[in-house]
């Protein structure tokens, strides 16, 4: 069984960030638990790798780095390097076991500096591109793909319903989907309620850390997310032309360090910078945290909390002794689902991105922690995939093509399981219409993953809105159904056959023995049948060099030779260990891939101003 | 535009009956607007028409109803007499207008005489025919078809996770369903959200009207649906021996009048027979009207209340005006829609035939109310389908199998939309593996179905709850779309070209008459033009009895004969009107499928008490 370096913290260590394109992804694990007033750690992935005046350009850089535009890269330069030196600083820092203010400190720049690398990279892009999003929008409403959920009462912000097309490329999505990994890879598929009784994600964590910060209206109510609000009043500020030099910085510092402040902290910016509703400019509550669960009740007596569930995850976790079961009780398997989720965004913009009803589908892949290796890695060992590595993006590097397999050996990936779906993942995006040259897989910085995960790879596709979570992967370790147990004292293990070491006996050819010593032959056999192990390696020492040995016994003599006996080694199988699997998790936000491939294939013909989209 | 008899009350005649086999159907629209305080008229449907020995003489039976078993039809002939007399008592009292309040209580006795028809000929029905149960029930479990979910947490009542191979079926399930009527009909299929908001349900009437009474127990809150806690305490109180016939009978009445009983009413028959709590003997509230939605709040300012919706159709009535569009502004047209509905069930049992989340697939065939005519329906007016009509409920007869054309044109069934989606019905569920002997479609009675729906019928299985309601399909006239548009004042209305009524005018033969009267036939022409139509009809008919006709103009007279003129009629399209489409909506209970497939295919090896499903 892994160790959980702190179950209790855990959990709390995951954030999301302040660019609602990476934070809204469709519930994918690493981005939901957003603690209010817990340092969040989690870095923004807004950088672009493409930064090349054409598509050819940019695929030789994408291969290796050659042919790169030398003016651009000559931009860069000062800022990749800028971002080196804080990724070195950091490490230092934490070498030396720095003060964890300092450490945070040094991150939050180190953030900082990588954004600016990012805007300045996806700014530097060929414009031609960038889809134009408001042609796609308009297209894709027409044609009845999808359009905002009950128009003809006013629509509600965040819910969306798709058309005959849409629904139809919905549908197709998901079926190959379940070709590719429930029916290739003969996973369990299984189909949980949405209902969610409390205690459930009490336990995961849901509950209590599943928000963020909002402030309020006084007046008419209004809502608005407090790190968005802000970010945006010191922009403005920061636009005036009377805005000093010197207040720049002091603005930029509070943006730089959004994600770090408590709720205190925020507070006090609110009350600093006297930031109003942008729509009356009536005063503000202070920030309060606010769950992104809908709540309900289950049952007419209204002493059963529940909640829609915001991750099709739990479902499977819950009813792991069940697939254990259905598996024979035999490790690795996996189970996935595919279903609807749901989370109340405070102010839900972007479109398909950050919706509040949404398709996931999600797999549990349950493996013994000591054995994370999968048998079929060789299959993707090959591909050539973009991978931004964690040390890449505190290098102020870019993401670079690289062979899975080296990836894996290079320890780059952490395990071939891991590994495995991220190739698999890949292969199905791109199956589904990904443009090949628009994903990437990223790896979360050690200071955005969780304790308890011990490697996450996101699967971002580039799009108008930047780079776009669409895909999770990360190794959970033990943590989802360890917190179960505790909480319900059911054990979430497998049993696991323990082997005895190795050990050996003699074994006597009784026919050479019988024909040489007759009658006593008797008496060899039953002493060679209870030689301790120490007395068998000596004795077999000595067979190997001379060619024979001897004993004696009931004092009689007995030469044995190499005809007559030999040492046999076995293992015997004789306890039973149990073990809490690790769990790896390719987590896929539908209605992201369905926007991704909306941008991907969008065009409009030259010198036509009709759009098409070859669907 | 069809008028809506009482469109206000229309919505609050369909309800539930007290049965939970009939009632628990997940959303079927027949069933779930149960009025509060408003005298519910729907009838039970406990009836078996299988009333014989062995499957044989069941067919024969079904096939005509030759070859009855004497004794069996000798037993029930009493009954059925009974249930007829009722059946015309209640005729004449209509044909008579007498008041509301006798022909209330006679329909009331007649559902009370059907019930007991009913219940003997389900007595009476070979006892190998139904299924053990309970040993099927621990097979689905113990091979994880499906189980009760959050088990590890003690479970919630009403909520079912599917396991492997219970998601494979479901999927497979759907599959056949896109295919069999999505692909092979053209059917539009639509995605809509689940979370919906109040004023939708507002106009719906599900906010006012979808609700059940309950009563709770007064000091530790436990909840119980009125009707079936006063019945099961009645059946109690009649078991005891020391119960007189009279009391008796005064009991059995109260059961039978169970259905429509005011919320007043229901009190005083609580107080009257001193009902207390099963579990705990405590006193208990007075009987409340709980709403059957799940309710939650939508955004972070907690003024916009939303819903679980209880039902799919919805969706597709707010996308009408789109979907039209879609269609290019032509009726007829269908859309669809598979999701999960919602219904928070007061105390759910009948497993997964009441339950509180479920898949439903519905489907919205919107036509001209002038042209209720199927193209297709020569396709399946040959199928022979046990159709319960009305007329043969109140009559005391069974169910008789009938080939669908002759049902339509006999007007049992209202149209041959209607019929059509009947038969195309029948051929899903037998394809998916519904046993063809144990389905069969109940007509609504007059006093069960909305007034503004003309005609209902619904797919019922034997099962061993009796006769359950797996789908329904329902003419609802125009009824949703008018509500709808009505709240909005978006006209949700198809716009009809109008024809103008074929009209006649003369069709000269400018060369036959140039060549009779030269220069003159320019006068004979503009005569020609401009005739009325009461001046042509005369002229043609000496045209056809004389073969010509003379006319005089500018002082010249000219004789026509049949090679210079004839009359030419045609047909002008003028205006556009607009036009309300009528909506058939056949809706499937997914979950109440595989159920009665589960029933259907399940068998113990003779000899063998090992359960095997073949599957």
């Amino acid at each position: 069984m892994l160790s959980v370096r702190s179950a209790t913290s855990a959990l709390l260590l995951r954030t999301g960030t302040q660019i609602a394109t990476v934070r809204a992804v469709p519930r994918v694990r690493s981005s939901p638990i957003r603690p209010c007033g817990s340092p969040p750690i989690r870095a923004l992935s807004l950088s672009g790798c493409l930064c090349k005046k054409n598509k050819r350009s940019a695929w030789l850089e994408m291969t290796g780095g050659q042919n790169m535009d030398g003016s651009i890269e000559e931009v860069l330069a000062p800022l990749r390097l800028a971002v080196k030196e804080q990724g070195d600083l950091v490490r230092n820092l934490k070498a030396e076991n720095a003060p964890e203010v300092d450490v945070n400190k040094a991150v939050a720049e180190l953030k900082a500096r990588k954004r600016i690398l990012e805007a300045k990279e996806l700014a530097l892009q060929p414009k031609d591109d960038i889809v134009d999003r408001t042609k796609m929008e308009d297209t894709l409403k027409r044609r009845f793909f999808y359009d905002q959920a009950f128009a003809i009462y006013g629509g509600v912000s965040g819910l969306y319903d798709f058309g005959p097309v849409g629904c139809a490329l919905k549908n197709n999505i998901l079926q190959v989907w379940r070709q590719h990994f429930i029916q290739e890879e003969q996973i369990l598929e299984i189909d949980c309620t949405m209902l969610t009784p409390e205690p459930v994600l009490k336990t995961s964590g849901h509950v209590d850390k599943f928000a963020d910060y909002m402030v309020k209206d006084v007046k008419n109510g209004e809502c608005f997310r407090a790190d968005h609000l802000l970010k945006a009043h010191l922009q403005k500020l920061m636009s005036d032309k009377k805005c000093t030099a010197e207040k720049k910085t002091e603005m930029e510092g509070v943006i730089t360090q959004m994600d770090n402040y408590t709720q205190q902290e925020l507070a006090d910016l609110f009350v600093q910078y006297n930031v109003k509703s942008p729509s009356t400019g009536n005063d503000l509550t202070p920030p309060i945290s606010f769950n992104l669960m809908f709540q309900t009740s289950i049952g007419p007596g209204g002493n059963m909390q529940g909640y829609l569930r915001p991750e099709t995850a739990q479902g499977i976790f819950l009813n792991f002794k069940r697939l254990l079961e259905f598996n024979q009780g035999k490790l690795p398997f996996a189970a996935a689902q595919i279903g609807n989720s749901f989370r109340n965004e405070i102010s839900p913009r972007s479109g398909l991105i950050r919706v509040r009803e949404f398709t996931m589908a999600e797999i549990e892949h349950f493996v013994d922690p000591n054995e994370k290796v999968h048998s079929k890695f060789s299959n993707v060992a090959d591909l050539e995939i973009m991978l931004y590595s964690s040390k890449a993006q505190t290098s102020g590097q870019s993401a670079q093509i690289m062979r899975l397999g080296d990836a894996v050996e290079q320890g780059i990936i952490n395990n071939s399981v891991l590994g495995y779906f991220i190739g698999r993942i890949y292969l199905y995006l791109i199956k589904v219409g990904v443009a090949k040259d628009k994903l990437r897989f990223r790896q979360h910085m050690d200071n955005e993953m969780a304790h308890y995960a011990c490697d996450c790879w996101d699967a971002e596709t580039k799009t108008s809105y930047g780079w776009i979570e669409i895909v999770g992967c990360a190794d959970r370790s033990c943590y989802d159904l360890l917190c179960h147990a505790r909480a319900t004292k059911v054990p979430l293990v497998a049993e696991k056959p323990l082997k005895e070491p190795i050990s050996f006996n003699f074994e006597a050819n009784k026919g050479a023995i019988g024909k040489a010593y007759k009658k006593d032959a008797k008496l060899a056999m039953e002493y060679l049948a209870i030689c301790d192990e120490c007395y068998i390696t000596e004795q077999e020492k000595l067979l190997n060099e001379n060619g024979e040995f001897t004993i004696e016994t009931e004092g009689k003599t007995f030469k044995l030779t190499k005809d007559m006996v030999n040492v046999k080694r076995f293992q015997k199988t004789l306890h039973v260990e149990e073990v809490v699997p690790n769990v790896i998790e390719p987590s896929f936000g539908i209605g992201r891939i369905m926007y991704s491939i909306f941008e991907h294939t969008f065009r409009i013909r030259e010198g036509d101003e009709r759009p098409t989209l070859p669907l």
